[in-house]
């Protein structure tokens, strides 16, 4: 190992040729998706009016390794591999023995991981909500996109729309008065996730020709992110070290899964004991404070039930900047993970996130999206705890996109103006009043 | 050469040990830049009271190559080597035999190539005028940065002000009533490059701890941006090509000559026969109808008198996109170049770039800026050309920046509101009549 390297360029042939598929290395099958109306489990049909069957396929694959398609492994090379940066420069400002590696995901088109499993599902013939990684995944295989974006993220990133627009798609304000969810929430102006999904969801489900399309969540997603942890298992090697503490935010999972699975396969089969922490918004605190439950994915209850840590699908979180964060679910498999102990959360008030971001650009050069401000906040507190315990740690975290689209929200944080919302009691009690008739989880 | 490879990646012991001084390999010595007021030719300690002595020494050097000094290079590493990319879909969208690279600085923290000189001069403790580059790299190196930006891009890209503030930078919009230079153009709200300039000039020559910092024109902002050009070189090779065409885009030169001197070197040394294109914008046609003269580099005549194609130091050009070619004269070393009949200037209307941005936008998923859409828009040309000859040229250009921060023209261009101003006759006659009584050039 070259002491001084801080780079750790890969080549198009080293982008990975599979996706890792965690659920074929965890004990038991777990518990299964229900049908929202019946409350039976749920099988590939249930779900084939809104998905196509290739990625229903990989939901329930119990294979441990899937072969990415060629198409979408070539459109991979428009942005892959990502850099692997040792953060010589935050190690030195923070005084501490750890070394801190980041993966950066914000180098791809869209500005984050997401496109990652967008080419893979465009390449499917998906198409729906979510955004800009998919307007630019569908412009790559000639789909038409239509995009149903959380209203407090379309007022607050009016260039994530114009983005969308340049690559063609057709994008809506959500709640909007195109669908029945939407018309049924209009009083929620900010929006949601849950909110968005259910008008997404209707749209598809009205037309046999209309796919819809997730970013996060879902095992197929989790698993087409998998590229990324593959990558940094690569660096991590040229690097000559292997981490101690792997860090990602979460709000549906996808980044958090795709940067932890490969390492997480290396704890169940090589019992490598590595530490995975897991940061939330306290404004959305899902792992902290949700129960696991089963509830639905969307606000309006059209989705499968799903067993996870939720706040209740009727929670509509406070407008933080963090947008990818304010969900109130999460991906069952990272909500397994942390029921098993696997992976530890932590919640982040929105404030200390935005501190730990600058801290971070002025060390640095890069301006972190809000939603992996979460991410080093807990990488600073991590890099503090090996100072003062006076230890060498090795830290990994993900980087998964940067803050151009954001800096309004940099803006009001220098001013002394950024809103600083908690999660309250009355929030908890709603939460758990709004969980739907369904078998109790272990 | 694997021929569907598109990524050349180079490690960060690829990134180039020495600037490339192109003046030492030009015949003679060319016309020297002159004292404003005295009008004779100005020496190093001329320009003392703006600049640091060693960025002098660069400017006027006649050493073939400059080392770079390792803090610099080491910050380099924070997003050096850039990609060279292989534009395959553009190729197919053209039906093109045409093989098309593009080297890629928008993964810079600040989304162009300007950190590459910003850095060097931070190191040479410079600080002062344009924006966001600088006050990354400021930050690196401990200095206070002030800033003077043009009005129209104030306004138009609200968020790069944002990113300079997250940095810690002072940012004014230029004109400010601060200085007398601005307090003399407060009829021009739009502003220009030449009247910050003068803001910049007219600060840092009143303190003798303040510095002017260039991000373009001069000799020594070239030579440190030739860290693209090398590298390029590097991957070329890789590539198993050399260009029959490089193009790039041309505001004060800095990104143009950093991509090309390397190249230019080898016709110089080697006898290669590469065509050089300069793109720029028909608003501001300095390289295809400007006059070759001395004149000064900025508004306010208080920079020293330099050889170079001008439109006159007081034209104030139409507000268009692209602000960083929004000058009204260019470097003397391009100027000398485009003289000798070296490099090729072409000009464009605002919306044909566009459209040849959003092409491109849609086939590799990058927004440009909008100054690198004027390279692409000649790109573009040359291939359909080249699949009319049915030649399979070998076109390298410079997408020197993202367009995160351009996403409102876009918005404009799609709802085909964008402006497409002209250069007029009564603006070449007022350009004639305002040039300074200098010296005549052959």
């Amino acid at each position: 190992m070259d002491d001084e390297q801080v780079t750790f360029p890969l080549s198009e042939r080293d982008i990975p040729t599979h996706w890792v598929n965690l659920m074929a290395d965890l004990p038991g099958d777990g518990p299964p998706p229900l049908h929202p109306g019946t409350k039976l489990p749920a099988g590939p049909d249930d779900l084939s009016p809104i998905f196509p069957m290739a990625l229903i396929l990989q939901e329930v694959s119990s294979e441990p390794e899937i072969e990415i398609p060629e198409p979408v492994r070539d459109a991979y090379k428009l942005w892959r591999p990502t850099p692997l940066h040792r953060a010589r420069r935050l190690e030195r400002e923070l005084d501490t023995p750890a070394h801190i590696y980041y993966k950066y995901e914000g180098v791809s088109p869209a500005g984050s991981h997401k496109p990652n499993t967008a080419v893979a599902q465009a390449y499917e013939n998906a198409a729906g909500q979510w955004g800009s990684a998919l307007a630019f995944a569908c412009q790559l295989f000639g789909l038409e996109c239509e995009v149903w974006m959380v209203g407090s993220s379309y007022d607050q990133k009016p260039y994530r729309r114009s983005m969308m627009q340049t690559w063609g798609a057709t994008v809506h304000r959500s709640p909007s008065d195109l669908t029945g969810a939407g018309r049924a929430q209009s009083e929620h102006t900010t929006g949601s996730l849950g909110i968005a999904i259910s008008e997404a969801v209707e749209v598809a489900g009205q037309d046999p020709d209309t796919n819809y399309s997730l970013g996060s969540v879902l095992n197929h997603v989790l698993l087409h992110q998998t590229v990324i942890g593959q990558e940094a298992l690569a660096q991590m090697e040229m690097a000559g070290e292997y981490p101690d503490t792997v860090v990602a935010c979460v709000g549906g999972g996808s980044n958090f899964g795709g940067l932890t699975i490969p390492f997480l396969r290396r704890v169940i089969r090589d019992g490598a004991t590595t530490r995975f922490i897991a940061a939330e918004p306290a404004a959305c605190p899902t792992l902290t404070r949700g129960v696991y439950a089963y509830d639905f994915g969307d606000t309006a209850g059209l989705t499968p039930l799903m067993p996870m840590y939720t706040l209740g699908h009727d929670f509509v979180p406070p407008p933080v900047h963090a947008g990818g964060l304010r969900y109130h679910g999460d991906s069952p498999l990272v909500s397994a993970l942390v029921k098993a102990g696997m992976v530890q959360p932590r919640a982040y008030r929105q404030n200390e996130t935005f501190e730990a971001a600058v801290r971070f650009a002025r060390t640095e050069g890069i301006i972190p999206a809000p939603e992996p401000a979460h991410a080093i906040r807990a990488v600073i507190d991590e890099a503090v705890a090996a100072r003062e315990a006076g230890e060498e740690r090795v830290i990994l975290f993900g980087l998964c996109g940067h803050g151009h689209f954001d800096l309004s929200a940099y803006d009001a944080y220098l001013a002394g103006e950024l809103e600083d919302p908690e999660f309250s009691e009355d929030d908890m009690n709603a939460a758990l009043a709004g969980l739907p008739a369904a078998p109790a989880l272990g």
